[in-house]
């Protein structure tokens, strides 16, 4: 099985093994898997297709995010791996299940058509249409997107070569500061809060990395530990990522960001000749930091220091632990 | 809106008025409703996309289809949509949830390697494969399928005439036949099983008669009666059908038939250049019959006889009944 032309969602440990046993089943018509992107060749153009399921109790809770929300971040979620790709989006299909409405008020919009209404507001802010989708009944909220852009130069999880410099969009830590806040029953800080219901794909940051040589690119969705770890085993490389310079939020921990998952920032590895004006021109053209966190040597996994010190890589979410 | 570019798979009723005011708010970004795929123009080709959300409880129920069954079915479902455009399946995506596996015996896949290979048998069946997938714990099995093809000639359900005929290929009723068995506890024969837990994407099917001419085209997923509406509706014609001309299964009635949703054969209309000489150059190319059963006249909705008699046309399958 190759790394290549697979796209698989994955989480860290347990669920990988299940995840190879299922695509080991399916022989030829597996493709591999590894990327957070399908890559499909449609005569002179790649095609890049995600998709990204969100269920209520799982992914997201109707009492911490408005129907909209639940609508946006579902659907940032599938356009995330898009701009990990360098691809640009052209449309979403959307599968819903929603509950009865057993409390319909009137003038207010039915909890599906504000869903829709949050799908179609992220998918326009990258330029991106609905293209069509499935609704349907059931206990509890679903919503299913599938991402289709166009990568005129892809970039894998599995081009990152020994020497490269390891790079992080943004800042980091923000998703995870609402996420506890909300786990206490605290409302988060706007700023803190939008972060988490209201990500944004790095779609324009993910474009301008492609076509400036990036060698291989993920986005921070399990955590940047964790995801460095998919890079380092997809690339055939050990990443050593130096905590201290993380990028983080106020208030945020540089190990406490490294664990944040959902964060939907990019990870991206540059050969050498990437350097700190290379970055500035990015901020320029983006308006976001992007800042050199460590680098890839010879061997595999991670290796994590801050401030000098040696620590155990924190791990990422898994919805299948110990199996 | 117009009913070109946008996919919906709709049930019948209130569930229409749902999805109108969903794409109605999406404003800019929704491209319309009114096919069970999606078209996308990438350079010169034409792809067809279409997605299906499988629930347990609603759309399977694991004590009368085994896992394979469910992802081959699931999977059979999408698929179809590509056939009734007359597109060639690239690939699917798959968005799957189960429960944990609590009771796990040696040598036995787990529930979603069996769902997987049934996903890729299907897709194989048809020259298709997996491109990617996405895996959550969730309490009830859940399989979301999104299907790619390309379609050379697109074939949409607006697209018939007054004065076309109207044909449906293969029987009708077998997948009614095994539901009407397992609903009543019993097993149905293997062949009417078979029709319902295996269903055949009839691919080559819509292949053939995009490239001859179709007009109009939809599978019959809500059943013969509510897919002639919504062809009908799409198209601004009225359809009368002869329900004794329509090809059933051995016991199972007309009336019965037309009702029997899940059937993924296909519905088409056809200038009346098309005749009886072209349906035996289809059976010979398919080894499917070819049957005309109605026609489409200037005007709006359904009329349906039997043996001459006027009958009320049975309404589809609503998930959202009432509303």
């Amino acid at each position: 099985m190759s790394t290549k032309g697979g796209a698989l969602r994955l989480g860290t440990g347990g669920e990988f093994d299940r995840l190879r046993a299922i695509f080991a089943s399916l022989g030829a018509a597996g493709r591999g898997l590894g990327d957070d992107c399908a890559l499909v060749r449609i005569g002179a153009r790649t095609l890049a297709l995600s998709i990204d399921l969100s269920l209520e109790g799982v992914h997201f809770r109707t009492d911490w995010l408005s129907f909209r929300e639940i609508g946006w971040r579902a659907t940032a979620a599938a356009l995330s791996d898009l701009a990990a790709e360098g691809a640009q989006p052209l449309g979403v299909l959307v599968s819903l299940a929603v509950p009865e409405n057993r409390h319909p008020r009137p003038g207010n919009a039915s909890p599906a058509v504000q869903i829709m209404s949050g799908v179609g507001a992220v998918a326009r802010s990258v330029g991106a249409h609905v293209l069509g989708g499935d609704l349907t009944r059931s206990s509890r909220y679903l919503v299913d997107v599938c991402a289709l852009g166009v990568a005129r130069r892809p970039v894998r999880r599995s081009g990152a070569r020994p020497g490269d410099g390891v790079w992080v969009t943004g800042r980091l830590g923000g998703a995870g500061l609402a996420l506890a806040a909300l786990l206490a029953g605290r409302r988060p800080p706007a700023p803190v809060r939008r972060r988490f219901v209201r990500p944004e794909p790095r779609i324009a940051a993910g474009a301008w990395l492609a076509r400036h040589g990036a060698r291989a690119m993920i986005d921070v969705s399990d955590g940047l530990a964790a995801d460095a770890g998919h890079l380092a085993a997809a690339s055939g490389v050990r990443i050593e990522l130096a905590l201290e310079r993380t990028p983080c939020w106020p208030g945020v921990t540089p190990l406490a960001a490294a664990r944040s998952g959902e964060e939907y920032e990019l990870l991206v590895a540059f050969s050498p000749r990437f350097r700190e004006r290379d970055a500035r021109a990015f901020r320029r053209a983006t308006g976001l930091p992007l800042t050199r966190i460590g680098r890839c040597l010879p061997g595999r996994g991670i290796r994590m220091t801050d401030d000098g010190r040696r620590i155990t890589p924190p791990g990422g979410f898994d919805h299948f632990p110990g199996r």
